[in-house]
């Protein structure tokens, strides 16, 4: 194998290929970097069995051949480079000579035959979507994916279109989100993508007007983003049916300045440092929210004007849970909706229709 | 205790004080920042014992007083408020209210009376330095403190003024680095001022044209920056004849482009992964310097050009030593002096006269 190319090309398809590597694996091999060559360009590949990451790099190509490299020390090599050409040249005794100017290193290579391929997808329906649309959505729900693995299922994000409307859904037990966006699709799909793909998708995802497209057949999901190929493995199983366990019913609405409640919330959680709960308590009344916390080393008041529309309410919940969906709304003014203090709150956009989030109280002792 | 000030000017003076507070302390007091009220300001301070930290922040005062409160909780409280005016009271119970806007805060806090006071130093003469001046000195030797406490007076940066020339030196038994200034004094001096006071002091130092004021006890050393006070206990104890011990003869001398040398050092320590000791070799011969590495992952040749005058010499270094020493020197190109290859060499600038580097080679086994 002899390749050219750029070193800043080069460090793109590294960083690109890397976020399939976890590091150590009992797969010596899922440690490196796979390097094929092309016509025009190198093919580079990272894996670690369930995620697979493939892209492109425009390379001359002197001859043919396909290596396993380190991929930490490959990389770090790589990127300390100047930035200019970069030439890559196979030695013997299993070795690559890499050149840079005035620098030559020499690193051991393995052998290629091992890795795994790019699982095949096939050819289904395609369907398009604009990257910085996708990346929303992603920011907007895998927050909300279990982190413990009791219920693997609940590690994914619902990925479902229904009547050209893609709706992406995630729920831990204690908070679900939800959000939806009109799709240009004949096909109905119902697939759970597991969160940890959604987020190394989403750092590869610019935020250009660009469709990527996805594509899948039982077991995999294909994610197409310019030069670049994803293929993630699906989780198996069904998904919760959401629907019947987000609320439609309220008996207070009100409305209120996210970024004021947000702060407010955020110095209110300050206080409630009593193990991992952060408890801060809510009282909806007479157009305002009172948020208080106590705790041994004091007690916070904030008020938050509010515009409501119903009972006064008293609750409580976990600060994170209502800051991590306050933080990833987009709209000034949001609107929430409560039953009790001990039914779930429904928040939402206020002029959109396109999202919806659910978060558990915490019971009171009385 | 009751008074007001703007929310920015209590985060700055919050953030000067925890400078000297370490968190966890067997006094509760030292964990918590001193706020005591002037005519127009209050006074705040932070310490832990060997370093005392005083800052004046302008405030309306209403009501004297002065009170201990818990550092991290207030810091993240202050910071986290709006920017706006905040008033502080003390009420029943030992608490204080803090209340911005809508936001209210009840805290406990702690009695003043067992907080240290700061060391008085007395009216000795001060020594006027420019603050972007005095940062550089320490930016300069600072790192080559002693890390290990096995001998504490290497723990410290000697501050030395022999005939209106300022020399600050620190060593830990493998380099040293040396830079002095020329000082507008009458008094000889030499302390040694621990590494950490002075890390922290650096912080706080401004990059302005402006005057701090250093002055001495036999125990105690207080910089005076604009509007605060920094205290540090002295180490005691002869600091190390540094003069000796540095070469003044050498058989190869070489310039070299400090840039250039600092990136193939570090991309060939890259290869030298083998332990703790980063070891890389030095070839200097023919106008170039050769840099190489080898380990189990294969090896590395750099090759920088160089201007030399004497013998050709083959030596080894710990690479992080000599990267740290380029690092924080100025000029573009840099002198080295060499003797043999298990003589210390020496880096110098190559224009201006006015620091001294020595690194320790390692001994090669043959």
């Amino acid at each position: 194998m002899h390749f050219r190319c750029q070193k800043r090309d080069l460090v793109e398809g590294i960083s690109t290929v890397q976020k399939a590597i976890l590091g150590k694996s009992p797969m010596a091999v899922l440690e490196g970097i796979y390097i094929e060559t092309g016509d025009q360009e190198i093919i580079m590949r990272g894996s670690d069995i369930d995620l697979s990451i493939e892209t492109l790099v425009a390379s001359s190509i002197m001859e043919e051949g396909r290596i396993v490299i380190d991929s930490k020390l490959f990389g770090d090599i790589i990127r300390k480079l100047p930035d200019a050409m970069i030439e890559l040249a196979t030695m013997e005794n299993n070795t690559i000579l890499i050149s840079c100017e005035n620098s030559e290193f020499n690193l051991l290579y393995l052998n290629a035959e091992e890795f795994p391929m790019l699982p095949e997808i096939g050819n289904r329906e395609k369907i398009a979507i604009k990257e910085d649309t996708f990346r929303n959505l992603i920011r907007s729900t895998s927050f909300a994916v279990a982190q413990d693995e009791s219920r693997p299922i609940l590690m994914g994000v619902l990925f479902e279109v229904k009547n050209k409307v893609l709706n992406m859904v995630a729920l831990d037990g204690f908070r679900l989100a939800m959000r939806s966006e009109y799709l240009e699709s004949n096909e109905d799909v119902s697939v759970v993508i597991p969160g940890k793909t959604l987020n190394e998708v989403s750092k590869i995802l610019s935020d250009k007007d660009e469709d990527l497209f996805i594509s899948f057949n039982d077991n995999h999901i294909l994610f197409e983003i310019q030069n670049t190929k994803i293929v993630s493995r699906l989780l198996s199983g069904n998904f919760i049916k959401y629907e019947s366990i987000i609320p439609t019913d309220y008996k207070l609405q009100f409305k209120v300045k996210r970024a004021h409640l947000a702060q407010s919330i955020e110095r209110a959680s300050l206080m409630a440092k009593d193990g991992s709960s952060r408890l801060i308590k809510l009282n909806i009344e007479n157009d305002r929210a009172l948020i208080t916390s106590n705790s041994q080393f004091g007690k916070v008041k904030e008020e938050v004007p509010v515009s409501m529309d119903g009972d006064a309410i008293e609750i409580a919940f976990n600060a994170n849970y209502l800051l991590d969906t306050l933080k990833v709304m987009d709209e000034e003014e949001i609107i929430i909706e409560m039953t009790s203090g001990v039914s779930p709150a429904i928040i939402r956009n206020s002029i959109t229709d396109n999202c919806k989030y659910m978060v558990l109280p915490v019971r009171l002792a009385r």
